[in-house]
């Protein structure tokens, strides 16, 4: 992985942090504070704009008591002041006491902005097909 | 619309012109030869590299009769050699006989190389909430 690459695998896990902090306060931190940022949940329409990304995660947060991030397959790609990234988010999450488990594929994009790298692009999806490990462990 | 957006534009519908053509051979086309190349279709699993994301077009013309696109809500975001869209692809699909219509959101990305943006990354997923468009027109 090359020095550049790290910085991004770094911003993307911070990314996955405030997902599991559940405080919008950390989820701030990480998004781009820009209009063209675009925030497409598992099964949602497309969220547009920094003010109703940020809303789209503080509902999220406000349902959900538990979420736990195993990432596998990460791959990341680097150029210029852009880098994106495919992954498999392997889930665990308590909402009104009950605890799923499922596994999202996700492209992310960041952005290199004064030295760090920021999320400006999510988009995760309900996938059927995991490659690397056996649906019985994760069901 | 800036030059380069238009030209990403442009080479967005070349690659749904590709895919309504059922052929590999217009789909060979668009796609930049590279290894880091990635591309998921609604549900599946990741899909890297040329030859590999070839053969899943090839899967899928195979068992296609008819393809046909209408593309909605179309943002494009340009950086250096890099350009990032979403877009909800509105599709009308023959498979067997049998015509279905419905709505997967996308986000693509596109590479300059000698002149010309190649598709390096398409990610189509299912959604269950299209904002622009009553569901009983496309169901």
């Amino acid at each position: 992985m090359t020095r550049e690459q790290e910085e991004v695998a770094e911003s993307n896990l911070a990314f996955y942090r405030a997902f599991e902090s559940l405080d919008i306060r950390e989820m701030e931190k990480v998004w781009l504070r820009e209009d063209y940022v675009r925030c497409i949940h598992p099964g949602w329409a497309r969220i547009s704009g920094w003010e109703d990304v940020l809303s789209s995660w503080r509902r999220i947060f406000e349902n959900t008591q538990e979420m736990r991030f195993e990432l596998t397959e990460v791959t990341i790609h680097v150029q210029g002041v852009l880098a994106w990234l495919t992954l498999y988010e392997n889930i665990s999450t308590r909402v009104e006491g009950e605890t799923s488990r499922g596994i999202i594929l996700t492209t992310n994009i960041f952005e290199k902005w004064q030295g760090r790298w920021w999320i400006i692009h999510h988009h995760g999806a309900p996938t059927v097909a995991p490659p690397s490990k056996p649906p019985s462990t994760l069901h």
